[in-house]
């Protein structure tokens, strides 16, 4: 059916009505936003939608058809013509720009030295598992289920905290880890980085401080930063955050909250041992500091103990838990959670509610519908067997092919945590990698000053088979003698 | 098959671990988060995950058992039993929880004046159209569809500023209604409401000020308290926001974002005449500052003239226009836009990845294969004719059983709203409208100063047929009547 257009037309203007939606059409075919092959409404139509008469309409079109515009075909309408002559509007110049926009200008996502990669590379970049690993077409057939038995129900607006169902599976998927959740606990986002973002704007306004380990995720310090919050960072060794240097800067920061990714840590893969988990929720409370854990990968382990997560240690209220099923189902669902208990979740339930309502409420009784405690399992068993291989052949070709390069195997999550040899910069080498069809993350973006994660590289070896991994570090290990 | 649990054990703790073992699941299972029946894991793979001696932990389940917690059923291990005397905890008493928590308790949505609406109430009250008009079973094919051709590719992470497609389809349904956009501009939300809360975060921060409407949408006026933000407001008559009195608000406050909702207001219904609206784009363009125009139902039109959204008159960059598809296809998909140009752009869609990397791939796609221009104008057209009918019948019921009731029949969108006789309270009225069996939106919800709101109510017309439609004003009537 011919669309109703809502032409900008004010009768107070001293310009013919017929002139003004003339220019307006003239405009939009002009900025490309109307295509050639696009049509225009019925004259007698658009005449009545905007309250003039209908010959002021055909006045315009007749304009427009005059400078080659439109056509008018009999009795089929009037359509945009292809016009070669007014190319679709490039950039404008900055000055048309209103002055509150200047300096507001998005950071570049890949910074320009970075380059672009290789469409055939072999990517160790990505921060996911294994695509081939989804279950689409277990997710098929209960969307399809949950539309035919749900109908309209499944399209509602949902409650701000999530589906009943789903916070019931989740939490007896945790409890069935160990971790004691009930599911008035649980708040249904739209992924842990939006757990992520409630928490910090619940709990720290801009100015605040909040503790990160050095380095972290990406992701946690690239909002914090938005956020306008001061990002202070607790030293880290190979077990993860030296909580004996906790204090000090609990002390001298008083920070707002302390995120951590104790289990299988983003990007080093460290572990946290029990004592130090006792020692950091030891002091968050003896200084009235909530603890956000992020546990992404934390039941994605290949060998050594099964550790708790902190929240298991909690005494109550004292750590906001996250995870995600973007790791072990898909990230195109963006489903994740919070785990919070005490006041602070209803805080968090209305903050969700503001910022976007509630998450999908048909993806989350398509999840609810596939997910069970047994069936979480075996796919978590399945990836578990296939993601160590991985792991392994990763490990043993770095050990070949880059004997220089110095790592701790991971005993868990999705990441090689890597220092490069005699001074090379993981950014200097990022180009050249890419030349040689190999992508990496380059060890930068974790820290809060860029310069000090250059010697580093996270490497993920979970998204490829064995054969590739192998050949992806064969290639690594060409651009590090290139750059070398 | 058996999960493996995360306990949290600790060898440097002067506790065997046994007691440690027993003593978190005893919390566990006391807690009610493992329920009668799960099942505990072997005691042969929990030891080894747990890196333990294999007696240590049927020492612990032994203890269990002897309480009567747990039963161990020969060669089909061990299960949680019904524990009477273990009720689930109820509410923590205050005191244990973290001082940082105490004071964050979220906002009760219902006010405890207001009372629960009985379950079989007709229910004027919500924001959104008529479920029965979602296109469930076109919606389920689509996602068939999708989840069929695109495989892994529909539930990998998408970009931040939505699939390419989509954006493509949002320009041209854009365009079509006069609209010149471009696909580079358009930017994919969780509903318009995160698009209000990423244009509300980047532009102003805690403590600066922002213009709205009085009354205008609660879900805004939450969103900006909440964030800190000072809110004044415009006033408004019978045509929308007065802008002859924007000026010297402008002068006196230094708004860093006016926010509107110029067509078919919300709650008020009120459409805003073009020389008002050409006088706000030039005051915000003097006084250099962003207006957020919410275009919610802007194309719901019953009768009147068509009237061009603000972003049809800005000259470039000036305005940040939101829609969404939640009143138009269904609000459970949580899909909306915000069209923005210039460098602004880059920021929003910088700010979306922060805040929950994309929006979900697999519902974009979806709405892609569904939408079409022909396809929603059609869906548009059928809504209008049936919404129309609805609008009338309730306008002609308050018009027969309420003629107190202070109204101007709406020209389009969802709302009447009306001004009750006699110095009555909407929110005294609401618990005597509900035990009579009908919910409304009360007025003080719209309005900075609740008591201002106190007047008036927002009625939906557009979720009932005409006949429940006239049962519920019917029912109101007795209300007023009552509480009168």
């Amino acid at each position: 059916m011919t669309p109703s257009m809502r032409i900008p037309i004010d009768r107070q203007r001293p310009v013919a009505l017929y002139q003004q939606i003339e220019a307006h059409l003239r405009r939009t075919i002009a900025s490309g936003a109307l295509v050639p092959g696009a049509r225009l409404p019925a004259t007698r139509a658009l005449a009545r939608d905007l309250g003039v008469n209908r010959l002021t309409v055909e006045a315009a079109y007749d304009e427009l058809e005059a400078d080659g515009l439109v056509a008018g075909r009999a009795g089929s309408g009037t359509y945009v013509l292809a016009a070669p002559a007014l190319s679709r509007s490039g950039p404008r110049p900055e000055q048309a720009w209103p002055a509150w926009q200047l300096g507001l200008g998005g950071r570049q996502r890949t910074a320009p030295d970075e380059g672009a990669c290789p469409a055939r590379a072999i990517s160790f970049a990505d921060g996911r598992g294994d695509p081939a690993l989804y279950p689409v077409e277990e997710l098929r057939r209960v969307l399809q289920g949950v539309m035919r038995r749900d109908g309209s129900a499944a399209l509602e607006y949902g409650p701000a905290e999530g589906q009943p169902g789903l916070r019931r599976t989740i939490a007896e998927l945790l409890a069935s880890q160990g971790l004691p959740a009930r599911a008035e606990d649980v708040l249904v986002t739209a992924g842990s980085q939006q757990a992520l973002a409630l928490a910090a704007t619940l709990l720290a306004r801009p100015g605040d401080t909040v503790l990160v380990e050095r380095p972290t995720y990406s992701g946690a310090l690239e909002l914090f930063r938005a956020q306008g919050l001061q990002v202070v960072a607790i030293p880290t060794d190979g077990e993860g955050m030296r909580t004996e240097e906790l204090e000090p800067l609990l002390l001298r920061h008083h920070p707002r909250l302390i995120y951590t990714v104790p289990t299988f840590h983003n990007p080093t893969g460290t572990c946290l041992p029990a004592p130090r988990r006792r020692e950091l929720l030891a002091l968050a409370d003896r200084h009235n500091v909530p603890v956000v854990e992020d546990d992404y990968v934390g039941d994605l382990r290949y060998d050594g103990r099964a550790q708790a997560p902190l929240k298991a240690w909690d005494r109550g209220g004292r750590v906001l838990y996250t995870g995600t099923f973007s790791k072990m189902l898909a990230p195109g669902l963006r489903l994740g959670f919070l785990l919070a208990d005490g006041p602070v979740h209803a805080a968090l339930v209305e903050r969700k509610r503001l910022l976007d309502v509630a998450t999908s409420n048909v993806l989350q009784r398509a999840v609810e519908a596939y997910v069970t405690v047994g069936r979480y399992h075996t796919h978590l068993r399945r990836t578990v067997r296939l993601y160590r291989r991985r792991r392994d052949a990763m490990v043993q070709a770095l050990r070949r092919h880059l004997p220089s390069l110095g790592l701790t195997p991971p005993r868990g999550g999705l990441f090689v945590w890597a220092r490069l040899p005699g001074g090379l910069s993981s950014r200097r080498l990022l180009p050249v990698a890419r030349e040689a069809g190999v992508d990496f993350a380059p060890g930068s973006r974790f820290f809060l000053d860029p310069r000090e994660g250059d010697p580093f590289l996270r490497l993920n070896f979970t998204a490829q088979e064995p054969g590739i991994v192998e050949e992806g570090v064969r290639r690594l290990a060409r651009a590090v003698r290139r750059a070398g």
